[in-house]
């Protein structure tokens, strides 16, 4: 007991292990390995440069791969599965959960698939290929199907009997399933109420919770999340149309969707991989990358592109080239601004057509108050700087428009994406950008060359 | 039974009490809203615009309204106490968890905290009082203090009395906790255990689990939220550096603490406050994304006056001003991908003083990649447009340039904000952007200068 931890525990066990694989110690790093939690184990693997991952997995007893691979995120997990054999897979794979089986398959690339599904016992195969058969990301994927189940007819008393003969009950088990002779879900009996019931003959059907609610097996795993944080649940049984018991989702695989939902719309609106490995080989990362540069340069070409249709008046007035950039880039980190907050209002659910007029309007309001707090203090600046109150004027004028778009834009873009089933954290950050350079360019230098040209 | 949930089940919730709202038909909003779950209801209420949500909280029975307001995001929760009096929050907080009481405390503005405080009932003001003696966010904040404890040296049947005497166990309750008459933890009993043990005549110290970790209660939540993660735990004892038992920790709270972790770093790179209110009035948005935007014209203003020390040469080449957003651009965009990942790495506790070096080298061996890959590219389109040779080799030098600063600046600047002890996701985009474009514009402009002023 009293096994207390330090705030920086787990930094001291990587710095620990880290030294003691610089300095060859293997021995050493093996027994500080064989004491710790997977969960602690899979944070130093995803903490660690490639190689020295790979050596650290050779030091760890196979006994745990299965269980430390399930907690790997996909990137690292893959990184390793992809130096083992199907053979070694299978057996590290061996015993685990129904859903952490299917969810390690599943993100095996294609060849070793098969070859793992092969290489598994009859028994685990057959698991496998039920959990399978679900849509990947769907209620179906993530539950067990390790229930306990009970008859509404019988009295506590054998309830308890039945219990201590079973001698053990599944990880995370907080309630029991009670089921008609179809399998069909009537209530929950939870240990809790099992445990505080006095009357040994109080029938099953007395107590149980008639009201619990039900997963169908077909939601989406991050609407699953959802109903967990809104219920405060702890479990929850997963159902078919016709009420039949499938199987129960429990909390700990419910937080990993929390935080990767979370964390996806951060990743993806850099053109990032939520999955993405920070440790990941060089070369790896840099192709991944690319993609992304390569996309964003298609719009700082096309924002050049728009510049260059004013190099009349750029080559008169100097003065404008060098104000260019400062109207699209407010207008960018406005747009931004709306943007992450409804992309993230939208992860979290809370926008729905009665009120995205609302936040249209509310945000085509924003947009005109700060263009023209902006604008007045952008043209007071310039008309100081440059001893020009027209050339103020016009960058003020340019300002308030890119605000508004930006304004608008920031709440439209992310609604239109979804609409068209586009991720709006990927493609909305590219396009908002190139809709408030074009804007913002298109503002300052086309009234520039109304205004000022010779 | 079979209360099975659609998908859009809680957008058909909203659009029917917005609808029922427009027609006045407060009664049936009422009637709505008694049927739904306290999460169901926050989550209404934080989808409503301001005034909207203060007619339905009107319209919720003030019995719910204390498990309600646990349940919202501080932004909408101190919207909504902002207009009620302070003995009505008193009335509403009555009988809430001893942190959850704490947490709605804690958010009141002052003048609201003490005549809050001084509302409560004796009992009430007394936990609460104990509860807010730990410093926020840490692990004596957010742990509850109804805790079931047994001694060790009873039996399973005694244990078993006890709890039917009891009659009822506090929510979340998976396990007992076994003290000395000091109240030292010496272990854990899982309600799993002791409904699976035969003889009745066991000793609680024959079968608790001794090597139960415990939780100290200065402890960050965001590192007790990490070791629930990694070792998959429904609750954990929390202890005083003596080893008494203090009160647990249930995951319930443990998952909001993780989804706001987790979108923190988002919200803070676009300057957004983490629990920043979607529906929030126009005024106060305003205000707030106002500071932000502020920031980025300095470092917009910047910018220009970097370009400005260029003026002869632009006003030589309007060509140039046409190109002088493209390298800034890309250095941004490829530092920001850097940036996310490295915040991400450290907030998921990732970067270590072990790994810091090959991140760095890693990044910066990227950034040369891209830089050749992007040079090459943008040096061919840009010798192909404006047909100049010479033009293209200063742009593709100018990128180089500007990928190595922001691969170099993209690992280090959160380092350094860390280690000032700054939050990396808020200032981080800034500072990075500003080195971007000040290397961006320097590199190409002075280039240029140098290469082909008259």
């Amino acid at each position: 007991m009293q096994d207390t931890f330090e705030q920086d525990n787990s930094q001291n066990l990587l710095s620990d292990i880290s030294h003691a694989l610089s300095q060859g110690m293997f021995v050493h790093v093996r027994n500080i390995l064989h004491e710790m939690s997977d969960g602690d184990i899979a944070h130093v693997l995803e903490s660690s440069p490639s190689k020295q991952r790979h050596v650290i997995w050779t030091l760890i007893d196979p006994e745990f791969h299965g269980d430390i691979l399930e907690e790997l995120s996909e990137d690292v997990r893959n990184s390793i599965i992809q130096k083992m054999n199907p053979s070694m897979v299978a057996e590290a794979t061996e015993g685990l959960d129904t859903d952490d089986l299917a969810e390690v398959l599943r993100s095996l690339p294609d060849e070793t698939y098969q070859a793992v599904l092969q290489s598994l016992d009859e028994q685990d195969r057959h698991r496998a290929e039920k959990a399978l058969g679900y849509e990947e990301d769907t209620a179906g994927a993530i539950m067990n199907t390790d229930t306990v189940t009970i008859r509404p007819d019988v009295t506590i008393e054998v309830v308890s009997r039945y219990l201590r003969l079973r001698g053990h009950l599944p990880e995370a088990t907080d309630v029991l399933y009670v089921v008609d002779d179809q399998d069909k879900l009537l209530g929950t009996l939870s240990l809790a109420k099992l445990v505080v019931t006095s009357n040994p003959a109080t029938l099953v059907s007395d107590i149980m919770e008639e009201e619990a609610e039900t997963i169908p097996a077909d939601m989406d795993e991050s609407e699953v999340a959802k109903q967990f944080e809104r219920h405060n649940w702890i479990s929850a049984p997963v159902t078919n149309e016709q009420g039949l018991l499938l199987g129960r989702i429990t909390i700990d695989d419910i937080v990993d969707i929390i935080r990767e939902d979370a964390e996806h719309s951060m990743m993806s609106m850099a053109g990032l991989d939520d999955e993405e490995d920070t440790f990941a080989p060089v070369i790896k990362s840099t192709q991944r990358r690319s993609i992304w540069l390569g996309i964003n340069l298609i719009t700082a070409l096309l924002a050049a592109l728009v510049s260059s249709a004013f190099e009349d008046i750029l080559s008169q007035l100097a003065v404008l080239a060098v104000l260019n950039t400062i109207v699209p880039s407010m207008g960018g980190i406005a747009g931004n601004q709306t943007l992450t907050l409804v992309i993230r209002a939208m992860a979290v659910g809370h926008v729905a057509p009665t009120n995205v007029r609302w936040l249209i309007i509310k945000e085509f309001t924003i947009g005109l108050l700060n263009g023209v707090l902006w604008a007045v203090l952008i043209a007071s600046v310039v008309a100081l700087w440059k001893q020009d109150l027209l050339l103020g004027g016009i960058i003020a004028f340019a300002m308030l428009m890119n605000m508004l778009a930006a304004g608008i834009a920031g709440v439209s873009i992310p609604l239109i994406l979804k609409r068209l089933e586009i991720d709006p954290a990927l493609a909305g950050g590219v396009i908002l950008t190139t809709v408030t350079d074009v804007v913002g360019i298109f503002a300052f230098l086309g009234t520039a060359t109304w205004l000022l040209s010779a």
